[in-house]
């Protein structure tokens, strides 16, 4: 029986911020260039005082993902934790306006922490710096889980961001054990090296014992698996993981399923912000498995549309991710 | 004795919510293509749940022309009217985080009325279609000015958009007042054809009274004048005021002074998003002309700032003004 949807995502919910700056403003502010950082409220304050005029985009890393397999016309939903404010409803907007199920309780407005954002910095490179003020984002727990929609679905996607906090760890378990027994497959991506270096014991136990298939990229794997070569770290994951999906920046992509490798090349395009990149190789993957490609174009599909994302500040698609599978003879 | 601002600009204070449509959405929601209608609470509320995703980026008539010439290097204040809302915090950070000035007080946070925003739908071949949310911008008086502000400007800058509130006109008037006894001049923006004709008697007495430098296009000066002609209605305005731009599209831009008509070309440009043209041209010509450049000039550099604009989704500038005029040999 054909399930309802075909993935739901679990990640944070938060609107991004971005402007462009200097690689200077990035040592005046203390910001380590090209990795996501955790910030406070003040933090927060402080740094969007100085940043110049942004735009205003939504993100969150599994909410891009899943913005971007709605677009390709996938049957998709999404929980996460967005307060009653106007961050708040660009966010809930952006995501149902793609075609995404989203009805996670919001949090009140008498609560204290409003909606997450991410103060991204774009320097000229194109390569962006990331400061996250989770907000109630993270508070998200496993009473917010819409246990139905995680048993209807033939995925879940899950955002590794959130082993940051304990609430979310335990989220995870319990949206796997909605999922699994009613025939649904779990996925994860790894996120970001810190974050996985901050809760390494964590990772490895729930992908060892839940997860069907992993994305990561190279950075992200080693430091899961502290092996002295990226080969290494591979042969372990893939003797863990049914499907591994390992991008590899301007290389493309490494699919492991088993014994088997196969690589898919990037697609050369101007970086003109870096932002979301790996969240949209995931979508064009996800498109393909759960359209009944083969791992090889699954691994295009993500190429494909992780060109686009890269091609345009902000994370979420710009163009039309329809017509241009189509134009790369991919649907 | 050299004054503290170039330009100070009064406007609405909106965010800009900016989504891809077809045309046939134009239809269905009945939306006039091209240009700009006002939109109360219901009507914004039900449209934006129907738009598609979308992108926020600061925005309001004026509010543009001030953030070009502050990217230009120009001494600017900005005045409008903002709630202490979270879009009221994007519209002031991003002005002021361009350099400019902005201090009117807020509305307060038990205020009926949120910040303004105008929800944008731009169609496949760029024109952009907007639906103006006033919020609590329409409500600036007379008494949210700040006069010395005024006093201390070369030029103000006052956006026709304003004419559809009568404490807006009244403010505008007072303006006018605090600027020209310090040797301060006026300069306006007929905003829209619509807007004009709904108040021509109190445009075309504001002008001939007041104004030293009036920003049109063909169809604003038509709908201010009612001749027959375009031509002739050039006559009336160059008989009337100072200095006279009026774009014209693609055909570039007129410049009237007293007897001579100069003409400055358009850039050809890839149309991606319409909006803000004739804000940037306004931000490029009142550089040229802060800066004592001749009126041909000034026009080019209208044309240069406002093929920039429409190059990109959004009305502020995306790419470095500065650098850019560098590199057509204007500075």
């Amino acid at each position: 029986m054909t399930k309802k949807y075909q993935i739901v995502g679990v990640g944070n919910a938060l609107v991004d911020v971005l402007a462009h700056c200097d690689d200077s403003f990035l040592t005046d502010m203390g910001i380590d260039k090209g990795v996501m950082q955790l910030i406070d409220t003040d933090r927060a304050a402080e740094l969007y005082g100085k940043m110049g005029p942004a735009q205003e985009v939504s993100g969150g890393s599994a909410a891009n993902t899943i913005a971007g397999v709605a677009a390709l016309g996938g049957r998709t939903g999404f929980i996460a934790k967005v307060r009653d404010d106007q961050l708040g409803g660009i966010f809930a907007h952006d995501i149902k306006a793609q075609g995404t199920d989203f009805s996670t309780r919001q949090a009140l407005h008498d609560y204290p922490n409003e909606t997450g954002r991410c103060l991204i910095l774009v320097t000229p490179d194109g390569e962006r710096s990331m400061n996250t003020y989770l907000g109630v984002s993270s508070e998200l727990t496993a009473n917010d889980l819409d246990i139905g929609m995680l048993a209807r679905t033939e995925w879940i996607y899950l955002e590794g961001y959130l082993f940051d906090s304990p609430d979310n760890q335990l989220a995870f378990y319990k949206a796997a054990e909605a999922t699994k027994p009613a025939g649904g497959k779990v996925s994860l991506t790894l996120s970001d090296p810190f974050c996985v270096g901050r809760h390494r014991d964590a990772f490895r136990a729930f992908v060892k014992d839940h997860v069907d298939l992993l994305f990561c990229n190279e950075h992200e794997m080693q430091a899961l698996y502290q092996t002295d070569t990226l080969d290494a770290a591979m042969d372990i994951a893939a003797s863990e993981v049914e499907i591994v999906a390992c991008t590899a920046g301007e290389d493309g992509a490494y699919i492991l399923n088993g014994g088997n490798k196969t690589h898919a090349p990037a697609n050369a395009t101007k970086v003109i912000d870096a932002t979301g990149a790996g969240d949209m190789f995931a979508a064009g993957f996800l498109h393909g498995l759960t359209n009944g490609r083969d791992l090889q174009v699954c691994g295009t599909m993500g190429c494909v549309a992780a060109a686009e994302a890269i091609s345009h500040m902000g994370a979420r698609p710009a163009t039309d991710l329809k017509k241009l599978f189509s134009e790369n003879n991919l649907s």
